[in-house]
Order: C-alpha cells, then sequence, then structure tokens
C-alpha cells in the first residue's frame, strides 16, 4: 500500500487535520457505509438463543455494548458520479479507517475500564490488527451528554451567564457562607500574598462564590483584582484558588484558561465528532449485519448506558440515524438465488465483484430489465476517490476485517444490491417507481415477501429510462435508492426465526405455533437433553429446546422453550397437559422412578406446566410491566419502605433491592443466577425419565 | 539492543526452546526476582482507602487479580559468583521477558475476557511497550487446577483406569441405557458402515459408554474392533463416534489421538510451567512493592478465582512460594537515610548503581563495618549473565515497566539492600549472625524496628569475614541473605498505616487508637466534607474521613471511619456521644434545622453511634463470621428453605441468595450498593450542619 493511500488511515496524530475532509465527504455523499471492530461480542454467559425475542436480544446486545469498546471505525462514503458518454454510471467512495482508543483525558477524568475477549483479539491479530496503532494513537471519543456537560461547565464559567441567572440564598448557614467568604478575600486583598486558595466548598458553594467573586465589592471598579482559577485535587473534588492580577492580566489568564479547556474538551471529544457529522448530514447509512456496529457506536459516542428497552432505543437510532440505516446482510439474503455461497461480506463482496458465477447471474438478470428492447440496468462501477486509493490494489477480501476496507465493500455491495433488487423486482413484474405500493407494504413493517411482489401490477416505467447508464446526467439518488427502501431500518439478526430487527416502527408480527412454554422444572437440575426425552417419550419427535429462554429480560425463569415439528403442534397440549412433574428428591431428578407418571396424573399441583408460546410470551411482557412499575414505587428516595418489607416474597425483595440499587443490580442478579444455574445445570448428571 | 540480547524475550514462538534454560537458570540461582505489566489494577469503585484492614485489601486485590490479567512477565535469575582473587564478589544474572496471551484453545475451551484500564494500557504505550507482540505472539497459561483437569481427563481416556474403577449401574434405566447401546453397536459391527455415531449422554453415562466399549464383548478377542473418538460439539457438549478399524489400525488411532490431545495439553498450559518451576527450585523470590504481582500470576496460573479469605489466600502463597518473598520497597524503606529520592524502583535502582549521592552514602556505611580493621562489605557487582546481555547496554532507568528490565533491577537492588541491612545492623551495633535473636524478632511476624534493633547486643563477628569480598570462595548465598530474614514474607502495602502485610504468618498488630467508627448516618447523602464540619464543629479538629471503610468485606455500612489528631482522640467520645442525628427529611440531610441539635438531646434512637475503632473492626468480624455460617447453612441443596424463608430482613435474605447463586453474588450486590451509594453522594449537593 503506497503512502498516499496511508491519508484514510486516521488517529490521533492527523484527525484534526483530517476531520474535514470526513465532514464534506459525508456531506457529499449519497449514502454511506460503516463497519466497526471491536473487543469482543458476547458477554460470558449471554450467547443468542434462537427462540429469543427482541427484548431479549436487546438486553444481551445492550450488556456487551457497555462492556466491549470499538477499536476501529470504517467510514465509506458513495457519492454517484456520470461517467463518460458511453460509459454507465457508478459510485466514488471515500473512505477513512479510525483508529479509537479510550485515551484517559488529561484532567482527573477516570480512565475507561472495558472488556476483551482474547478470542475476538485473537481474530484481529489474525487479520494483522495493529494493536500499536491503537492504542498508541487511537483517537479518543466521549460520549455526547458528557460533552455537552462539560461544554456547558466551560460555558456557565466564561460567559458571565451565572450573573443573569443569580442564586439569591435564602438559609442562614449559606448567606453566613458568604460573609465569611468576602471577609476572607478582602483581608487577603489588604496583604501582599499572591495567590489565596480557598477552604473546600460543595458545588452549590462554589456556584455561590462564583458569583460573589464576580460582583464589583473588592474595592475596584470594573474587575475584582484577582483571577479565579479551579483546581482539580484528584478524586472528583476542585478547590478554588485566587490569583492578583492587573484588569489586563486578569483578563489574558482568563481567556488563555478558555483557550486551553476549549482546546483539551475539543481533543478529548475526537472521534465523537465524526458521529456527529454523520447525524448532521442525514444521509442513510449502510452496515452488513450491523445491529452491534449501531449499538457499540451510540454507546461510545452517545450514552455509555443504551436505554433500558428496546423501543426506547430505537428512538435513539431513529435520532442519530435520521437517513436510516440499511444492512446489506438483510438485502443479500432476499436473492439467495445470486449469493449461493451465504452471505458474509467477502463471500457476497467477491460475489458482485469478480466471481464470474455471481457476475453471469446478475448479468442475465440485468438483461431481463428492457423497456422497448432498451436495456434499463447493469452493474454499477465503483471507484476510489483520488487520494484514497489504499485499498485499490487490495485484492478481493484481501483486507477484510480492516474496519476501513470492510466499509468499503459494504457500500460496494449496497450499490450492487440496489440494481439486483430493482432488476427482480422488474423481473418478477413488480412494481418499479410504484410509490404508493411501496408505501403500502411498509405498512406491515417490513420487506416485502417475494409472494407480494408478485401480486403488485407491472406498472408505468416512465422513470426508469432515468436509471440507465445511457443517459446519466439524468440519475438521482433519491430515486436510485427507492427499491431498496422496503428494508430501510431493518437490521439482520442471526440464529433466530424472527425476520429482521425493526430499529425503526413497529416489530414484524412473530408466530412460532410449533413453540411451548414449559414451567414447572426443577430449579436447578435440568437438561436440554431430559426434556427431548420427555417429549420423545410422548411421540412428540426431537424438539429443539432453549433452557435460558426469558432469563435476560423480565424476571427469572426455571422454565425451558420447546419448539416441536410443526406436524406435531397440536399434539403437545393435550399430550402433555397433565403429564406429572416428576418427583423431586433433593436435585436428582433423574432418579424419579417411572411409576410416578401413572401416580401423579391429574394431580395439577405436581404438574409440569405446558402453555403455547404466545400466551407465554404475553405473561411475560405483563410480569416486566409490573416489575417496572414497581421498581418506579421503589425510587431511592422511598428506600426505608424496602427495609421494612419484611414478609415479600424474595423476587420482590429483590426487585426491590434493584430499584435501590439502581436498574443494574437486577440484571446482575439475573446473569449471576443464570450462570450459577449453567453451572449447576453443567454439574449434574442427571436424566430425566417419566 | 543486538540480536544476542533478543534471546531473552521469550514468546509463543521461542517458549518451548526457552523453556529448559528457564528451569536450570531457577534451578541454579541463588533468588530470584520476578515483575508483572498488567492491563490494570483498580475495578471500579474499589480505590484502597488508607484506614483499610487487611481484609478489604485482599477483597479488593482479589476482584482485581480476577478482572484483569499480566501481559508481560520479567524473571531474573541471580545466582552469586566469584570474581576475580583481587576483585569483590557479585552476582550474575539470567533475565527472561515473557509476553503472555490468554490465546483461546484450539478445542471448544471457551476464550479468557479479561478487563481493561485504559490507563494502565496508556501507561503501557508510553513505556513502548509492544501491544502486537503481545496479543499476537504471547505464550498462553492455563490454570494448574485446570491442568489436572485435563491431565487427569487423558488419563483416565487412555489408560484404561476405567477398567479397575468399574461402575456398576443399580438404577434399570441406567441398566436399560446399557442394553441399548450394546444392542446399537452390535447392529452397526454387523452393517457396513464405516462409523457410528452415538446417541446424546450426559457424562455419567458417558464413562458407563466407555466402559462397555472395552469390554471384549463385540465378537473380538481383544479389541473391540473399533476406535471411540470423542467429539466436540460445542457449548461444552460432546458426542462419542466410534470408527471401525482392524486391530493395528484402532491402535494406530488411539496414539495418535493421545499425543495430539498431549502435545495440545502441553502447548496450553504455556506459562504455567514457568511458575511450577518457580515453586519446584524452592528459591526465594524478590519483588518491588508485589502484592499485585504476586497475586495476579497466581490468579492466571493457579485459580482464576482465588481464596475466598485472607488467611486462605495466605496458604496459597506459602505453597507457590516455598522459598519465601522479599520485598524491594518496604526493605528500601527502612532506609530512609540512604534512598532519599522515594522508594520507587527507578529511583532506588539509579541510586545504588549511578547515584554518587546514594554510592557516597552506601560507601560511608559499608566503611563502618570493619573487623580487626579488615573492611567486611562493599557493593555487590552484578553482571549480565554471558547471552542475556539485552539489558547490559540501557542506561540505568532506561528500559523500566518492561517486565524483563524491571526483575533484573528489583534483583539488583536485592543485592544491595542485603548489603545496607546487613551494614546498618552492624554500624548499629545490631546483631549479625544472631539466629536466636532474629528468631526471636520473628515471633512477632514481622521486620525488627530500628529500636529493638538497637537493643541487640553486638555479638560474635565470626561469621563475618566470610561475607567480604577477601575470600570469595567462603562466599554462602544461605548466610548472605540472613540480614534481611526478618523481612521474609512481610509485603509492601501503599496508602495505609499499616507496617505491611505478612503473606506468612499473624498479621503484624495494627493499633488505631485515634480513629473512631461513626454510624447512624443517613443512607444515602453523607459526604466526607459534613462529617468534617461534624467534628470540627465539636473542636475536634479536622479528621479524615473513610466513606466506604468496610463495603468491601463484611456486611454493608453506611457508617465512615473517622481518623482525629492523636492529642483530641481522649475527646471524641465524650464531646460526640449522645449528639443528635440530624433529622432526616427526605435525602436532604443538609437542611436539618440547626435547632435539632438541641431538640433531641438525650434521645439514644436518633443519635448517631460513636465507638472505638478497635471495638468496631471486633464486631465487623463477628459479623462476617455469622453471615459466612448462614451462608454455609443455606448451601443450594437447602435452597427450598430461601423460597420460604419470608419475614427475613433483606439483608439476611440477600445472603440467602448468595449462597444460592454463590459467593460472588453477595460481593456483587454489595459492589453494586457501593457504587449506587458513591453516585447519590456525588449527586448530593448538600452540606451538613448541627
Amino acid at each position: 500500500m503506497g503512502s498516499a493511500g496511508d491519508m484514510v488511515d486516521i488517529t490521533r496524530d492527523n484527525f484534526e487535520d483530517m476531520f474535514p475532509l470526513v465532514e464534506e465527504a459525508l456531506k457529499d455523499c449519497n449514502f454511506f457505509s460503516l463497519d466497526c471492530e471491536m473487543t469482543g461480542l458476547f458477554v460470558d454467559g449471554a450467547r443468542d438463543d434462537y427462540l429469543d425475542e427482541m427484548c431479549d436480544r436487546y438486553a444481551k446486545l445492550r450488556e456487551s455494548s457497555q462492556s466491549y469498546i470499538i477499536n476501529q471505525f470504517g467510514l465509506s462514503c458513495f457519492k454517484l458520479i456520470s461517467g463518460p458518454s458511453t460509459d454507465v454510471s457508478g459510485f466514488e467512495a471515500k473512505t477513512f479507517n479510525f483508529y479509537i482508543f479510550p485515551e484517559p483525558l488529561t484532567d482527573n477524568a477516570q480512565a475507561r475500564k472495558f472488556l476483551s475477549d482474547s478470542g475476538s483479539l485473537s481474530f484481529l491479530a489474525h487479520q494483522k490488527f495493529d494493536f500499536n496503532k491503537w492504542i498508541y494513537k487511537g483517537i479518543p471519543f466521549m460520549p455526547t451528554h458528557e460533552c455537552h456537560r462539560r461544554r456547558r461547565e466551560l460555558t456557565r464559567y466564561y460567559t458571565g451567564e451565572l450573573r443573569t441567572n443569580s442564586i439569591n440564598p435564602t438559609k442562614p448557614e449559606d448567606q453566613e457562607f458568604v460573609r465569611l467568604l468576602i471577609e476572607q478575600v478582602q483581608r487577603w486583598l489588604s496583604g501582599a500574598e499572591p495567590s489565596l486558595v480557598l477552604f473546600d466548598m460543595n458545588s452549590y458553594r462554589r456556584l455561590l462564590a462564583y458569583q460573589e467573586l464576580e460582583k464589583p465589592q473588592f474595592g475596584k471598579d470594573d474587575y475584582p483584582g484577582f483571577f479565579v482559577k479551579k483546581i482539580d485535587v484528584g478524586n472528583g473534588y476542585s478547590q478554588l484558588q485566587l490569583i492578583r492580577g492587573t484588569q489586563e492580566e486578569v483578563i489574558k489568564m482568563q481567556q488563555e484558561d478558555v483557550q486551553q479547556r476549549m482546546h483539551d474538551l475539543d481533543k478529548a471529544i475526537g472521534f465523537t465528532r465524526v458521529i456527529e457529522a454523520m447525524k448532521a448530514c442525514r444521509r442513510p447509512a449502510v452496515g452488513h449485519n450491523c445491529m452491534f456496529d449501531i449499538a457499540y457506536v451510540l454507546a461510545a459516542c452517545v450514552d455509555p448506558k443504551l436505554p433500558p428497552s428496546w423501543p426506547e432505543y430505537k428512538q435513539l437510532v431513529e435520532e442519530w440515524f435520521p437517513g436510516g440505516i440499511f444492512d446489506t446482510k438483510l438485502i443479500a439474503r432476499q436473492v439467495p438465488e445470486i449469493f449461493k455461497r451465504g452471505t458474509s461480506l467477502g463471500e457476497v463482496f467477491k460475489g458482485v465483484t469478480e466471481d464470474d458465477e455471481v457476475r453471469s447471474k446478475m448479468d442475465a438478470l440485468f438483461a431481463k430489465c428492457h423497456v422497448d428492447g432498451q436495456p434499463q440496468l447493469s452493474s454499477p462501477h465503483v471507484r476510489h476517490a483520488p487520494g484514497f486509493e489504499k485499498y485499490a490494489l487490495v485484492e478481493a477480501g484481501g483486507a477484510a476485517h480492516e474496519a476501513g476496507y470492510d466499509s468499503f465493500m459494504t457500500g460496494t455491495v449496497f450499490a450492487h444490491l440496489i440494481h439486483i433488487i430493482r432488476a427482480k423486482d422488474f423481473a418478477s413484474r413488480a412494481a418499479i417507481m410504484m410509490p404508493e405500493a411501496v408505501d403500502q407494504a411498509l405498512v406491515g413493517g417490513g420487506p416485502l415477501l417475494p409472494a407480494q411482489l408478485a401480486d403488485l401490477d407491472l406498472n408505468s416505467h416512465s422513470d426508469s429510462a432515468r436509471l440507465a447508464g445511457g443517459d446519466s446526467s439524468l440519475i438521482d439518488a433519491e430515486v436510485l435508492l427507492q427499491p431498496v427502501n422496503r428494508f430501510k431500518n431493518c437490521l439482520n439478526i442471526m440464529r433466530t426465526d424472527m425476520p429482521y430487527a425493526a430499529v425503526c416502527g413497529l416489530d414484524p408480527p412473530l408466530s412460532r405455533p410449533n413453540v411451548f412454554h414449559v414451567s414447572g422444572l426443577p430449579s436447578g437440575g435440568t437438561r436440554a437433553d431430559e426434556i427431548i426425552t420427555l417429549f420423545q417419550a410422548e411421540g412428540l419427535g426431537r424438539p429443539r429446546v432453549t433452557l435460558s429462554a426469558g432469563k435476560a429480560y423480565g424476571p427469572p425463569s426455571t422454565g425451558a422453550l420447546v419448539e416441536v415439528d410443526a406436524e406435531l403442534a397440536s399434539d403437545v397440549l393435550h399430550k402433555l397437559m397433565g403429564v406429572p412433574k416428576p418427583v423431586e428428591e433433593g436435585k436428582e431428578w433423574n432418579v424419579a422412578p417411572i411409576q410416578a407418571s401413572a401416580e401423579g396424573q391429574g394431580s395439577r399441583g405436581s404438574s409440569l406446566r405446558v402453555i403455547p408460546w404466545e400466551q407465554w410470551s404475553k405473561e411475560r411482557v405483563a410480569a416486566v410491566a409490573t416489575a417496572t412499575q414497581q421498581q418506579e414505587e421503589l425510587r431511592p428516595s422511598k428506600r426505608s419502605r424496602i427495609e421494612s418489607s419484611k414478609g415479600t416474597p424474595i423476587t420482590d425483595q429483590l426487585a426491590a433491592a434493584g430499584a435501590a440499587a439502581g436498574v443494574e443490580l437486577i440484571e446482575k442478579l439475573q446473569g449471576e443466577r443464570r450462570s450459577a444455574e449453567v453451572r449447576a445445570q453443567q454439574k449434574s448428571g442427571g436424566c430425566l425419565v417419566m
């Protein structure tokens, strides 16, 4: 890679110089693609379960995003270009590869602690990630709410805002404080000591002190005769120091102080400015399988504690990605006939750029799109903008998992997918340029299914000529993105039967007619294979079991979700309803004698409880709502209630304790319970016999 | 640094080749020094408090050691050498610098998750630490209990141990399992399929299966006709696969399998072999301020969860460091007249090796040690052994904070300190070579205080001639180390009034006559400055306040430890006893009207409780003992008790929950409470007025 190419690598050293280029590229682009490398994905005991709902997935995503950090961020800004008159049009990409590290601030701000998964770091090492560049040269970042707080603080101290919002102390002790302060300062001013350190005070009194020190009450007409310097003394405490000086000297000290603090703050905000620029440009964002990327970026640059609930998180995503988000993995999965080798980023990119089989299928699809014998579509050309050639000579996939290159690959794939989806719609006689139909489809909250597309009538093609390469001057980005608009804000999720995650609007409806929730299981010794045996014994096939379902979200549960073959679903309830719970003898559930099955018949109290998934899911939502309400009622100010809440079941007590110590506690508790149960399960060598 | 010097850097690539040299150097040395670089020191909210006791310090140390990891380990093996006849004797050092990284195993073992403090990584970057070498090339490690488990497992599968310890299934369902298994295998053997994957089974049944599959019951005389392969299928589950083969083929498959697994295991044990060699050599270990180094090494290589209590931890240290541990910082602090610039490693090393002022003081001290006019001591020479010259050309302190160099500096400092202490003892007429006196001093559990030393009579110096450079052939390492023997297993601790941490034997007695515990404080809004105001108002000076004391260990407490000036200690109890607790109005303790002081007089219920530190410390130990007993009673097997324990106070319920979910929970809870309280304290802008 040449030295010219190195300009796309952005570190602490060149960030200030490069940022205007990043901002300009974002303003200029039609869409931008992004990719993150991270120090890890899953915290211990929080693997994704197949039968999770979105709230479960989000709870795990949230925990991951506040534990691990991003170490590299790739941004590729794609701009539509008109080729030479005989050529087809295409895109020009400006790609930036940011190294990011939470360098501690020079002032007393605490250093960030973050988790790493040794597997993830080894994976990055395998991809030749430069850890030295990351830690030595990574750009710092700061959550926006912290930026705002610090900016406000700077403003408050130096713009005289305090004089307009003056405080009037009413309590006698505060009035006494002010009296003593003025006395102390006057005594000092009448002496010769060059500076005075004021006694310790809390933040309210510091505000009072600032106000008093700015008043023209110390013998000078329009300046107090000294400069007030705030000194950080560590551990979040600070002292005020007064430095004697002429009006000129005081003004100079003030200016220098403001400049220094503004400069330090700008430097510390660092990478967060990129996210602010991404937000400000209002262009569509594109990622490949980007649920984690989006969450990690928001946790790093907006708030390390993402919102507690999935609906609140959606609002945050909508606020920070006003142009919407497209997920190329989700879109590529809609055309399995083209991407037969799977939809990993490397595979899809290689497919659209150099694989003969994929390209000939694409060409065949494009060839079907002709109006009045004129071809309407072809593969878009993508080129690196001048000065951004770092990746130009890299063979397809060669620099995979460098975030910058991954973001470039993602954008390139997106450019092709737009045409592929358009061509497929055209070929299947779907409506091209029929906004009503698209809108109608979007009411459902998600992508059109192929069947729905087929139902749409072929409509006017008046706009389609504008899309062809023949007359590139007519090309319009809005129109170009329209075929994929139905995938906007639909992100791919792995290991699930949920079609996608809607980061905007309603979640897609979820139907699980062949999933059941089994409860009444022993609390600490159930293994998936025991439940499998139970179902097999009743002739219900070999089901898929998710033991930990519902643990990440809502109250802890000792039940399991069980998925049976579709044709057996109707048998489950009548076969298992009333099946007795095996006698629990200590923890050895497996030693329950076989005849217990017969004995327990009809005794509801000792039975397993088997209900359809839909019912369980509703009960769970209601339970969480109740728990949330209880937490609301048990805010810290009402803590005394907790201490006297004897006689309450332990789960409620724990919920109360959670409310007192912050919402994290209840999550921690559940996490601990979960891992304790997992340990218990691993230790248990039993086997369920009915 | 030359290429010859590079041989002391040990990575994944040369570990196997270098390990015999490490082992030999340890066996050959008179003492070894060690140093670690780590990813962090303190977890959030667990800073050391000045008034901590050892149990508090250990609780925090333990939490740190299971969160952060070592990334570099320095080992320097010092061997006494005889110089040329006219020269003084000295040491030769073999120094090794290991890069360590928890590379995940190739089999399904989970990747290690570890915490990093961005401040610690930035600090290492500042010292030019090579993070790429760490992650790309770091030697893996494995806790010894895990090594033993895996070694046992390998042995069990391949030595036929199972045949001697045969299991006899008594339960009908297990007997049925065996019957079905034999049937299944026989059916397969009578067919032609080359292999058979057995159905899922739990670990007990897997043992049964192994036993059955090894029996000569499948038609062949002395081998079953197949090889049994255990296949890891992820998530800790495994399946058994039978592969058909002739006797020769089966034996070959077995041998290859054992070899591969043994090789993988040896590779994965990695750095842990160094710790085992350190233990086996039984030589004294030396570190500089090495409390964290020792704990981190034990957590990495012995057990990631260090023992729950400080006394149990001591046993572990004694087991793994049978030669004892010396802390050069603690020893250097005994001679402040020589190390005036402080006792940081760099400062002390520079002092003894090149600083003119320190060296002339040392020489003056040594000059006083003469017997019959013959000088007895001089500065020891330290040289790098041939082939270990990496650090030879580095100017003093230049490679500081590379673990290898730090360990070399530590050993060099130790060599000098031995002579300094001996000379000082001699000079202050202390006993040299008087084992009785030293033993007597050690009964107290720690170093002699200067006053004690002065009390000792100058005794026979018959051995001292053996120590002089004049006749180096007489030098004896045991004798040489004797002057510092009273510092053995006494480690330095920072920010404390405790003299040292005794990692062997009794803790030094702790007396805090001017420290008091204040309880009855409002639960969520007390700030240190409020307590200061309270004491100041009573004319008790400006005390030192530790709010979080007693939180890391034992039940949560809302009290504070307060230290007053020694001359005011006798006033505290009578001045504060009966002082009313300010009226609590919501959380706003600070708005309590001043007259409340008068109103509340005599009402014991609303008073603050102030007791001497000694009493509080004893009450605390008793409370912890009770809680531990309760946890014992509430083991998981007795969990049903917990569910029905309504009416119990919440702390007991939480303790019970802790017992159920493992001891960690209660610690987490306390941690959460602590941080919630810290947050609450930070938010509270009030000020206590009495």
